[in-house]
């Protein structure tokens, strides 16, 4: 029983189900509802499909994750990173507007799926780790700016081809003259709009004595309103016939059964995007979840949300639908609307499933420019600069990380973005560690604390090197540790012992060991002993576990202060001098 | 003057150059002619080009290294394993004996000399740094084993295509049928022969009370006295109407000068295996030049290897050759010969330019079979299985990528062992990383110093939280700290105070320091402190860099003892307990 709940979430909580519960759960379902239905069309636009497709992936996901999820507030559905990753994914294999790239954007889906439930089955969570903030930050601020430039075509009333900010602005420029002025005036005016509901409407409706609540609804429907009076504004003035380019039929019926394409030549092209959008939208949607999760002091358990996720993506493939995650806007509104469990999601599948089939004739006139206008809106708010500023003050590698993802976003795509940031990270992180922090230490008196000497006021001994290394020793930085104890014995008549201070080595690998090995067959044969100190307890046993004991003539200290003291009495004809009056104390 | 002579180390020691220095050279020079004459031809046979191309590569290769390089005793030339990827690499892109195959392969060292040479002017050469030990053994050993198995054919008197273990082995059972068995006699005869000059010959002449350095010269000469006798066998016997090969007519000129192709779409094809074949040939070579460097307390310049190699590999291709690098076994005899400069290789070209435009003739009648087993002989020694059980009982990690080096060289090729083994290295290396040992701490009774409550009896307060966490905090491992922070802190009813303590901490980066304010945050809320200790200097400058302090509420002590004794004496109502007595002392 408890492996079958945590398997199906559900039944934690549906058992204890209340009346109170159901009552926040539909006035939850009806705001998202209204939310969701101008965004699902907007971000299928934005992914280049058919905008019923947006309402069906808005449907299914929901009931699926509302049985395998963990997150009481969480909304899954079409976003816009992943929208923006779909269609750079798929235009790759088909042509927009072809049964093809249908095909395409569902098998994606399907695949996407797979990849997170077999993520969830061998525990695979881990791997999105390796995604670091700068890089996804760096990713979604591009992402962003990217979507948000590819909608000004529809401001526009023009079309163009291409997923590169140069390709857009090229051919937007290209076809500038074919520019619509009535779509432009439509376009202009509702993001106009849209900004200013989201940003002054509601301190302006907080100011004029309305409550809180009632003012964050007012404000929140804007795209709404936005898009009401935009119809209304095409059917009234005909601007059909000017030219404004409207959304257009939407076949009203219940979403289909659908079946993704099984060529594997297609899953093999597939793949790699399916990987990195099922990486991508974890993330999000995990940090999310987090978020709201944190809140209310409830938990979520990752990989249960792969499995979860997955099962919203299966859900929506074979429901005609594109890949979904849970997304953030969505999620905000769906919690501030009190939404208590997943329940209030298969609430919201019912009220967009009601729309898909009655409301859609409404949309028909529908200009594209104010969908246009929404993505724009939304998407602004998620480009961060004061993140990139913040990461360029604290680490100049993670800001060539985050500038490496966010340059190669715009200029190449997203799925080259998020690699390439993805890999100079780890590739700066290896290059930081094969080029270790290597110290002189000495120690502080009147304390058994050694402590680098270039930093500190501190006491050493001639006959004693006391080197303090930073960082596990490995492969690729045994050789700098070689290098540098070498560098340093040269030229020191008085010394007789080297004391390697290890705790901060975390582990040692066989290249490293053969390294140690190297160090003390060289040392001895100078006529110097070479030992360690503060070794951890597990690099203690792996070293006992190794041949090097056997070999090894020198000591290992339980602290450098015991090193010190022992190595100090023991040598003949040596001095100890304090800070100060001393032979050999170095200070910055 | 002094950039002059460490660009052109051959400026630093040509001035001192003395009389007997010549004398030592020359004879050197003649013991490795001698010995490289036989080895030249085998290796070009193994890499699948005419003998003579084996000559030519081991006469400007060392005459360029005698300019560049930094070593006094390296031996550049035609090596196995080289040998082995050259065969590899150009055999994907021409046939065997084509044309097309020789300028590929001169092609390779041409590109392979022009990667030495960018890697030196870019100093990259610590890119050989991420070759682990136990992947350049297994890579060694697994190659040895290779190469020993392919020249099974030449013993057989059969022909077989194809370069993984079981293709070669299929190959070979398939035409068993086909077996010469004078081929075979031969082959036997020469390989049992070698086995014994090299193991049992030298011990015998000491028994026999030969001086040592005689014995070991005739026991050296063993290949050269198999090829005379064999010469004789197979023209004395008529043994090639038997159908016994022969290495046949080797033209008797001065090497060509020849031109690499500077066809785009080969050059793609060539570059990872011009990449692979430099790192391996630069990391073999070096490791042999820094042992020999060390037994005469000289040193050799890694980066200026990489030139002096590059320069070799391109004199290589520009007279005709292949990829050549410094190797062991001659560089070994070079040494023990008494090479004192590199002038010793200069005469070693000068010697083997003789033989190539004099002595061809009389290698016509050689059988294959007894070069087959000149690379068997020699390859064997290659091959250790020492290194994989002493790996095995020291590191899984490191086993791991040794065997899967081991494995993919043999069932699949070279390069994808190589790659294998290094990608399985590093990514192992990262996921330990990513999941850093984290220990609960307490006082050692008596001393300021604190250790894990799991493997020491220490001294705790259950007012007092103290964590150490073995690993930089970067974004792989940022939320495993996360998540053992919480863990540890709940049930904790008396918990006032997490101390993070961080000696093993060597760097923090972006995503680190977000989950440390997300901690600091989390437990202020919960009413709980949370501070840091033993911070080290690097890491402080950082974190004062950051806009981490504006909001960090903690304070950052010295040492653990510290944090320890000024927030038991600051806290109400707990008390503090000694080993053996207390309320929340642990031992494992």
């Amino acid at each position: 029983m408890k492996r079958l709940s945590s398997l199906f979430p559900i039944l934690g909580w549906a058992p204890a189900y209340t009346k109170a519960d159901a009552q926040s759960d539909l006035v939850a379902a009806v705001i998202v509802t209204i939310m969701l239905v101008p965004q699902s069309l907007a971000y299928a636009m934005l992914a280049g499909l058919p905008p019923q497709v947006g309402l069906y992936a808005s449907i299914l996901p929901l009931i699926a994750y509302a049985i395998f999820g963990t997150s009481r507030a969480l909304a899954v559905g079409p976003v816009a990173v992943v929208s923006l990753m779909t269609a750079a994914a798929v235009g790759q294999v088909a042509a927009p507007g072809s049964a093809e790239y249908l095909t395409a954007a569902i098998t994606l889906a399907f695949l996407s799926g797979i990849v997170l439930v077999a993520m969830s089955v061998l525990r695979l969570g881990f791997l999105a780790n390796f995604l670091s903030h700068p890089v996804i930050s760096g990713f979604i601020t591009a992402s962003g700016l990217l979507i948000a430039i590819s909608q000004l075509q529809h401001i526009l009333g023009i079309r163009v081809e291409g997923d590169s900010l140069l390709r857009i602005l090229g051919g937007i420029y290209a076809k500038l003259d074919g520019l619509n002025p009535f779509t432009l005036a439509i376009g202009m005016t509702a993001t106009a709009f849209l900004f200013w509901t989201r940003k002054q409407l509601k301190p302006l409706l907080l100011a004029r004595g309305l409550p809180a609540r009632a003012a964050d609804l007012i404000a929140k429907s804007g795209p709404v309103a936005a898009i009401v009076l935009s119809i209304l504004a095409v059917v009234g003035f005909g601007l059909v016939d000017k030219g404004v380019r409207i959304v257009g039929d939407i076949p009203g019926h219940l979403p289909p059964f659908a079946v993704p394409s099984f060529d594997l030549g297609l899953w093999q092209e597939l793949l790699l995007p399916a990987v990195l959008i099922s990486l991508v939208g974890f993330v999000e949607s995990v940090s999310v979840a987090q978020t709201l999760a944190a809140k209310r002091r409830q938990r979520i358990v990752p990989n249960q949300e792969l499995t979860a996720l997955g099962a919203s993506n299966i859900a929506s493939a074979l429901s005609g639908g594109y890949p979904v995650t849970g997304g953030f806007a969505r999620s905000v509104v769906n919690f501030d609307a009190g939404a208590e469990t997943p329940l209030a999601g298969a609430f919201t599948a019912a009220g967009i499933l009601a729309a898909t089939v009655f409301l859609t004739p409404l949309f028909q006139f529908l200009p594209q420019a104010v969908l246009a206008a929404t993505i724009i809106v939304a998407v602004l708010s998620l480009v961060d600069i004061a993140a990139i500023r913040r990461t360029w003050a604290y680490s100049k590698a993670d800001f060539a990380a985050m500038a490496v993802t966010i340059l190669t976003v715009l200029l190449v795509g997203v799925e080259a973005g998020i690699t390439a940031g993805v890999s100079l990270s780890l590739a700066l992180f290896l290059w930081r560690t094969s080029r270790p922090h290597i110290a002189i230490v000495g120690q502080v008196p009147g304390t058994e604390h050694f402590r680098n000497i270039d930093r500190h006021d501190v006491i050493t001994d001639p006959r004693i090197l006391s080197i303090r290394v930073d960082e596990s020793l490995y492969f690729a930085n045994a050789r700098a540790l070689e290098d540098a104890i070498y560098d340093h014995i040269a030229d020191q008549p008085l010394l007789r012992n080297v004391v390697l201070m290890c705790p901060a080595v975390n582990a040692i690998d066989a290249s490293a060991l053969e390294s140690l090995e190297a160090i003390a067959h060289r040392l001895g044969s100078a006529g110097i002993g070479f030992h360690l100190s503060e070794v951890k307890g597990p690099v203690t046993d792996a070293l006992m576990r190794s041949d090097f004991m056997d070999h090894f003539k020198g000591r290992i200290f339980l602290s450098q202060y015991e090193a010190f003291t022992t190595l100090t009495a023991a040598a003949p004809n040596g001095t100890m001098t304090p800070t100060g009056s001393g032979m050999r104390v170095e200070t910055a």
